[in-house]
């Protein structure tokens, strides 16, 4: 089989790619492992930039996106028993962020795919990439009814996430990988009741960081810094609700709306980087080559940012065999990465409890937050990254005023 | 010997207080334990925020400030080769920082206060504090002949440093310290040679930070990142000069303009803060209460902030027996000492290179570098910290845009 560019992955990345080369001209082919029931069901982030939500809406794939998604014009920030709203919308210019979550974002990519007639095949297996550094690159896999089969490809796209084989493919001698493991996990609940708040809220508390969000007008989003080791045995329903109200709680008597929780996970928190992000005709987007914590909502919206600047890689060279920009890809896409880790690590580590904190550092950490909450600058710098960057970042001036 | 307010320490805090306490018609004794020409020579900060100009100008002792001062409207961070300019002025509407040394502000304040015929005991030694619970709280000392004194006060302000006994004579169980020791020093000289560079230059390099500055127009000072357990005897002049080049280092081929070194030494990074600030009728300032790392140029500034809120209490009470503000002198002290703790930490561990630091973290470096160099918001809450926050600080409101 042939195409112009293999994608490895039906995440966001993968099929967003597919998504933008197809509305390009260009041909591709979609490999997955997992089942398309499996991926339209698994719960992940929610949190799109409007960056995501402009792109979804400019190819078409937004209409359900609008109907069903949240439109956030700031975010709540609380310690020390008050309440700070940050508004980002004003402060941005106009920008919001939406709550809607992944596992929706790719049935829209996946309907639009369907309805192109492009080529996806979900259950294949033992996924190998070869001659990525040759004009054929390769990817080899075995289909769902377990025949071998040989997809040879202009381009490969390696969107299938921190475990897959793509990254893996780029020699270790110059690939450089960067990681952080933050000393805390996520429990993450799914809970049967409506929005306790109109907006997000990042709650800072000596007990440990606390997140509000929602999913849909009927089901909360809630997530609790647990021990990175805790086992759901250690989080019996009960204890969950205790501290979300503990953490969440409010001096002017806010109150958290409870129910049955549906689901629970624990998610663990950390960074990772892989420079370079191509290697030949091998190109990785998304959590293929780079790991953001929750606490900055960035996962999902740096796969979108990635795969924007690929198509437009990959159409210079279709459109005018031009591949300056397929060149710099790297560049391109990862001082916008180090921008997210970077705004990622500052919220980790404004808002979560340190155990072997002293208590300067955690003094620094209300000071922090005091600056974040009465400063219109530094609500700004908080805002314009939690928004989005824009896709193309400008170069540093000498003087900026 | 009796006064309203007893002064222990004739450093920026115990003397602009003693100028302010004249002024407002309130009588005060300042003792010393140096002498007067050990503290005219002594070479400390040399950075003025604008509410400190602000201050010496109003009160009538900023005369040779403004002949002798060097007036910056930004600073220059430099990384990766590239010279970046942070334009204070205009990101504050209109605020600078003054480069004015501090013996020469000590000098006019000691003049100041000659002139208005205000007592001022320098040499002093054995310093202890009694009756601080009481309404006649008392100074013990040896006068410079070698006899014993006591002075009587309504109140009493321990400006007398890190070092004094003022801290010492609030009780330890409800005396909370916070500190930090920052794994750096800084070697500082003066090197007699013409400025190198109109303004401040901040140095961020794989090698170690670097500060270039300035303090006549014939004198520069610089400072380098060493080992908190370096000794000059690690410092040869020609090694020094040889960092100060690489860590100063800039594409664009600028030059470091040396000359003989005619002083160095080395200061420690450190961060300490006592809570309370006031026991009884003993209210600390500057030193005494609070230290940060001289990356900021907060020491002095925060000094002065300090007396400015207890000369205002002060008055209240000697001009209509009001004590409201006396007793949240800690309070509004302190919620603006964080906010420079925090930034004077930012600043540190922006601009530093840390031994032990991962590749992750340096890149994070790099990215918050890139991030206050190009955001105009990021640079503003830089700049307005820089140039000082305002005495009263305001609420955090609910909405901040």
């Amino acid at each position: 089989m042939r195409t112009h560019v293999g994608i490895i992955g039906a995440g966001p990345a993968g099929l967003m790619l597919a998504h933008l080369l197809h509305r390009k001209g260009i041909e591709a082919v979609v490999i997955e492992c997992r089942s398309r029931q499996e991926i339209e069901k698994t719960i992940r982030a929610g949190v799109l930039e409007q960056m995501t939500v402009d792109l979804l809406n400019e190819t078409g794939a937004g209409e359900r996106m609008m109907k069903m998604g949240m439109f956030h014009k700031g975010i709540e920030i609380r310690f020390n028993g008050k309440r700070h709203r940050i508004d980002m919308h004003r402060l941005t210019g106009g920008k919001n962020i939406t709550v809607y979550p992944q596992h929706e974002v790719l049935k829209d990519l996946i309907a639009a795919r369907v309805k192109a007639g492009g080529e996806m095949f979900f259950n294949v297996s033992d996924v190998r990439l070869s001659d990525l550094d040759s004009s054929e690159p390769k990817i080899h896999y075995q289909n769902e009814n377990g025949e071998r089969e040989e997809l040879i490809c202009d381009y490969i796209a390696g969107c299938d996430g921190f475990h897959g084989p793509s990254r893996q493919s780029i020699p270790q001698k110059i690939r450089k990988e960067y990681q952080k493991t933050y000393p805390y996990g996520w429990l993450g609940i799914l809970a049967q009741a409506p929005p306790s708040a109109p907006e997000l809220v990042y709650a800072h508390h000596e007990d440990g960081f606390a997140l509000l969000s929602t999913r849909t007008p009927d089901i909360q989003r809630l997530y609790l810094q647990v021990n990175p080791s805790d086992s759901m045995n250690d989080w019996p329903d009960e204890r969950i609700w205790e501290k979300l109200r503990l953490r969440l709680s409010a001096d002017d008597g806010w109150k958290l709306i409870e129910g049955p929780i549906i689901q629970k996970n624990i998610v663990s928190m950390r960074s990772f980087i892989c420079d370079p992000m191509q290697y030949g005709r091998l190109f990785l987007a998304g959590d293929a080559a780079h790991i953001v914590p929750p606490t900055g909502a960035k996962g999902l919206n740096l796969a979108m940012a990635d795969v924007q600047l690929l198509a437009k890689a990959l159409h210079d060279y279709y459109a005018a065999g031009e591949t300056e920009r397929l060149g710099r890809y790297t560049a391109a896409c990862l001082r916008r990465v180090w921008k997210a880790e970077r705004f990622s690590w500052y919220m980790t580590s404004m808002l979560h409890r340190h155990h072997d904190s002293t208590p300067f550092d955690y003094q620094i950490q209300l000071a922090e937050l005091d600056h974040v909450t009465t400063s219109k600058a530094a609500a700004q710098s908080l805002a314009e990254n939690y928004v989005g960057l824009p896709l193309e970042l400008e170069e540093p001036s000498l003087s900026i005023i």
